[in-house]
């Protein structure tokens, strides 16, 4: 998840650790923790900027979960008091009527004194925080929310390959989704190096896995590619140059770059991305790292568009189900985060 | 040139201002300024990881001045006295006996206020500092320095091209050699955005330029092509992400990038580039833009080895003359700082 301040706060002599979430109910089908899965009743706050929550935004849309979960989208650039709805009117989430997110986080705990962190799912009749859980969150979209699936909704964490998903995940979270971060916010130059080299032994492997089949994962969509993708999406953005990643450009991997725009072009991934959120957040809240603020004017982004042959390899996208329609009104991303 | 701290002290409310060289007499065939040319006398101190100082390693080498114009390589990373001579035994320049280069400085001037920078040209004999011109040196070993040039030594500042040369080092200087310092120590957005805007409508125009004639000016290298040459060399190692010219890498322009590898390959050229020299001196020194100091791994250096094909357009690279020799004994750049 992203907190408040979790670069500068890693500027401690240790390794860079990542939080574990500290709210983890879950929103059940059968309500087991006071939380049942129903039409409308609770928002998903995300930023934009931020791979993790981007992963809940991606799930929603591709799950139609966006017609009975509402969607609150914070300003990229953090202040001392964490995200806040300051692209609103009045700086105030129009269905919670908050200005930070913390509120809902100080609702359902007071006093609490860990990170404000993002995605977030908040129960709107009582304002109180539910779950931050960012590596459960997901996973209950496509698992005990299916009452309220679209039509066609495609299944992203079916059981047959749930064990081969999880392998991939695990991997994939600690050598890039987090990977990344760890080099990004080492404070030595050994633990940079490990981490730098895990980043591109990993994104080797998954080459070599990707040149042959479209997907991670059987051959459609399933969660193991979205958890890629959101880190992919970012690599030659922030993690090249502000992580420090930069052995080769995401462009420089022929395989995971042609991966990386096939999603980018299906419905549901490149329609919740937004470069300008990304690019802002990681210059401007990192300034342990970039202590100017300065957002710098690249990379190129054209090539998201550009053909991308997959489809050659086969595979159905959706499996047996079909791609979501279009974004709803009032959640566009705007011209300025787009290639 | 390079000078202490011109990343730190840049940090005020202003653009990035290079300093003026302080120390201009030139050492001339006729001796006006009091520094005849002479075999043996001079000493050049450079640091490899300066783009202003590696032009005259460049040249140096290219016109045979090696064998009458020693040279002192100081570390690439300068302590709040500035440059050092910590590569040597005893920290010491075995030549001139001093431990930093501002003690010839001081020698030439005692109590001079400005910063000490690479390239300098020393008197051995007095131990005193004559000159830091770096935009005039290169252009004296080229015209003045004549009666010690190697047999078969190129033309780099023909008479009947000068004008040329001239107009294409002005446009380059500002946009290309300055422009990535004016991006990489801007400290406002809009600075940062005009300077890296400039930098790559140069490095097109200078694409187009290239892409129908091997060398910048005539059919042979030139004073041009080594000017360039010394940006280009560092643009994906240091620019691209330390000073944020991120647009494209180097990698990405092809006419460019074929045109870099065709000098990197030619003899007097990538044989004085150390990558490690210049990767430690700009991410560790620049601690106002990477307060860590951690190095970056990439980028991968393979590439500049790989064959360019531009001797399809012809062009005579030594013009009437011939290649230099073998590097000299003792100024081989180490393997850590080669691709």
């Amino acid at each position: 998840m992203s907190a408040a301040g979790e670069g500068n706060s890693a500027y401690g002599r240790r390794a860079f650790r990542r939080s574990k979430s500290h709210f983890t109910d879950r929103i059940t089908a059968d309500g087991r923790d006071g939380w049942p899965v129903a039409a409308g009743r609770y928002r998903l706050v995300v930023s934009r900027a931020c791979p993790w929550a981007s992963r809940a935004v991606i799930s929603r849309r591709l799950l139609g979960l966006d017609a009975s979960l509402s969607l609150a989208i914070a300003d990229p650039v953090q202040d001392d008091r964490s995200w806040r709805f300051t692209l609103d009117p009045d700086g105030r989430d129009p269905v919670l009527g908050i200005r930070f997110l913390g509120e809902a986080y100080d609702r359902r705990e007071t006093g609490y004194p860990g990170g404000v962190s993002v995605p977030a799912v908040v129960d709107v009749p009582t304002g109180k925080l539910v779950t931050n859980d960012y590596q459960r969150i997901t996973l209950d979209f496509a698992t005990e929310w299916t009452a309220l699936h679209r039509e066609g909704a495609p299944e992203l964490y079916p059981e047959r390959l749930r064990d081969e998903i999880d392998e991939v995940m695990a991997e994939v979270y600690e050598d890039v989704n987090n990977g990344v971060y760890r080099a990004g916010f080492a404070t030595e130059q050994a633990e940079y190096e490990a981490a730098c080299s895990d980043v591109f032994r990993r994104l080797e492997a998954l080459s070599e896995r990707l040149a042959r089949r479209r997907y991670l994962v059987g051959d459609s969509i399933t969660e193991a590619d979205i958890r890629l993708f959101t880190t992919l999406v970012r690599f030659d953005a922030v993690y090249h140059g502000h992580f420090k990643c930069n052995r080769r450009k995401l462009t420089e991997f022929p395989v995971l770059w042609a991966y990386a725009r096939d999603l980018f072009q299906t419905p549901g991934f490149g329609d919740t991305v937004d470069f300008d959120h990304i690019k802002r957040h990681y210059y401007q809240v990192h300034t342990g790292i970039n202590p100017t603020g300065i957002v710098p004017l690249g990379p190129d982004l054209s090539g998201w568009l550009t053909a991308h042959h997959r489809e050659e390899l086969g595979g159905r996208p959706f499996g047996d189900g079909t791609p979501p329609g279009p974004v709803r009104p009032g959640e566009e991303v705007p011209a300025a985060g787009r290639p």
